[in-house]
């Protein structure tokens, strides 16, 4: 494999913007950083066999790596400036066949969302997909995990359990009519980063995260980090309309808790921001639906219609 | 593995900086980017058995990565502002036994040269160490590799040839006495990158790149970039003093025009700017050597003492 024609056959048509000063093949890019923002910074990576299926199609993975990694950004209501992709490639893969659909794949969602690949080294060895995402966000309007305090309320952006429901349709074990299933399929190959959801919280939200674990897990990021803990009333939760119909509540609920690979994001927001929750809301430029409220004494208490509910705790699925 | 348990361990205390407005353990770290200036951005993965041999010292694999990555900011002139690491680990490297010295290494090199830690993720797998290295530059100054002219003089930072030598030790082909093999085995798992240099240079060289992959191939990307071509005096090319009295001149010339992993910046200079860079050498700010001149046919002509000189080509050496 020669690294250099790899990069350039593939990825020297990416898009670019205004941003960037000097994009792939120099020593770095170079961005530019608009006045009073500070850079956000994250990098995920997705291995073959545990991220994503084996022999999964590879503009799938290009979509869902850059979406989990852009996800991110969203938690922290930053804006995408670029990303670099650090692609680990087996003999095999390194052919048109393979990294045709996968550059095209990856293109077009990062041109979705106005954030072009400005760099990254290819590697030889078994397949991972490494994307490390910029963003620019207000100088100290940041939603980070450590803000929310007893009182606020408990906020997710749109249904979950979908990437726990898709998991299961992938692994074969959960059969679901045609039309649910590749809603599903799509939900897991291209989740939807909620950037918009999280520029429009700026100033609104006392913390943010995005669910990537499940919401137990993540909002227990946000408890930890901001000395409260969380009360949870689970009928809350929304869940999408189609799943309902063919999974019992038990297992959606279960998946919206443990499941993970939502990528909604889960915020707090103080009482007094409810009017413009509200206001962004009713003009459609956000969802949010209330579960639950932070208080003083840590952990998580759960309710199910009033009642205590004690979550099952669940182990995380491999595709090996 | 937990990977929160396992980052919270061995990074958590990553030493900080000024710039870093929001470290390890939210969805994004935040950066300060100082005004008029643009960031640049470089990502490096280095494989077990490609990049350093198996069973490496983890903390030679972890200020080799960090120090190749960070030689591409040297590049461009940009001063650290941070890094993130990518890392990959099979389940037997998932101990105090490798990840203490690995952190420790990584960290210590990183405060050398005030480039904190600011995040990154883990993933199970074959030995892979991504770093992708955050830094700052002047707008507008940027050393880039498109700059040169026919008429610039071509210089090298520093001996070139240490990576190769330092390799064929590492493989058993070369026995060196005791000092000077550990001085190569230094300078192969602790390149300097040279920041110091490429700062100087700002405003003085109008190209400039990292040596990583032999004087021949790199000098070769500038050419390209710049739309010209190179006029090379092999005699001019310095060499570490301990090597010369051990290999022979045409072995070392070999490995100083193809065998790559040295981290020396090559630059070009305007002849005007040669009064300013003898004022640099002159102060110890810079150490560089005249190689040759850009000229404006394409390819890089190469002379040794006058003689027209044919490189040999040579591999790219694995560990596997």
């Amino acid at each position: 494999m020669n690294e250099f024609a790899l990069i350039k056959r593939y990825f020297q048509d990416a898009q670019t913007a205004s941003q960037v000063v000097l994009g792939i093949g120099d020593d770095c890019a170079l961005l530019d950083i608009p006045g009073h923002h500070h850079l956000a910074v994250s990098v995920d990576s997705l291995v073959e066999g545990v991220h994503f299926p084996k022999t999964y199609a590879p503009e799938k993975i290009a979509t869902r790596a850059f979406a989990v990694a852009l996800s991110d950004l969203a938690a922290m209501g930053a804006k995408p400036l670029g990303f670099t992709l650090s692609l680990t490639l087996p003999e095999a893969l390194v052919s048109d066949a393979w990294l045709a659909p996968f550059a095209s794949g990856l293109l077009q969602v990062a041109a979705q969302y106005r954030c072009p690949l400005i760099g990254g080294d290819t590697t030889r060895g078994p397949l991972t997909v490494g994307v490390q995402v910029l963003g620019a966000v207000e100088q100290g309007r940041a939603l980070t995990r450590s803000g929310a305090e007893a009182g606020d309320q408990v906020f997710v952006t749109g249904p979950l359990g979908d990437g726990a429901a898709a998991l299961a349709v992938l692994m074969g074990e959960l059969t679901l009519p045609a039309e649910q299933s590749a809603y599903l399929e799509r939900r897991f190959s291209q989740p939807q980063a909620r950037i918009a959801a999280g520029r429009a919280l700026l100033g609104i939200a006392s913390s943010a995260i995005d669910i990537s674990d499940g919401l137990l897990a993540d909002l227990g990021h946000i408890c930890d980090a901001s000395g409260v803990g969380a009360r949870l009333e689970l009928s809350g939760i929304p869940y999408s309309r189609g799943l309902q119909s063919y999974v019992r509540p038990q297992q959606l609920l279960q998946w919206a808790l443990s499941g993970g690979d939502d990528y909604q994001l889960c915020f707090t927001l103080p009482p007094e921001q409810r009017p413009a929750l509200d206001r962004l809301c009713a003009n459609g430029q956000l969802e949010a639906h209330c579960i639950g409220e932070m208080v003083l004494h840590s952990g998580i208490d759960c309710r199910l219609n009033g009642a205590v509910y004690q979550p099952e705790a669940t182990g995380y699925s491999h595709f090996d």
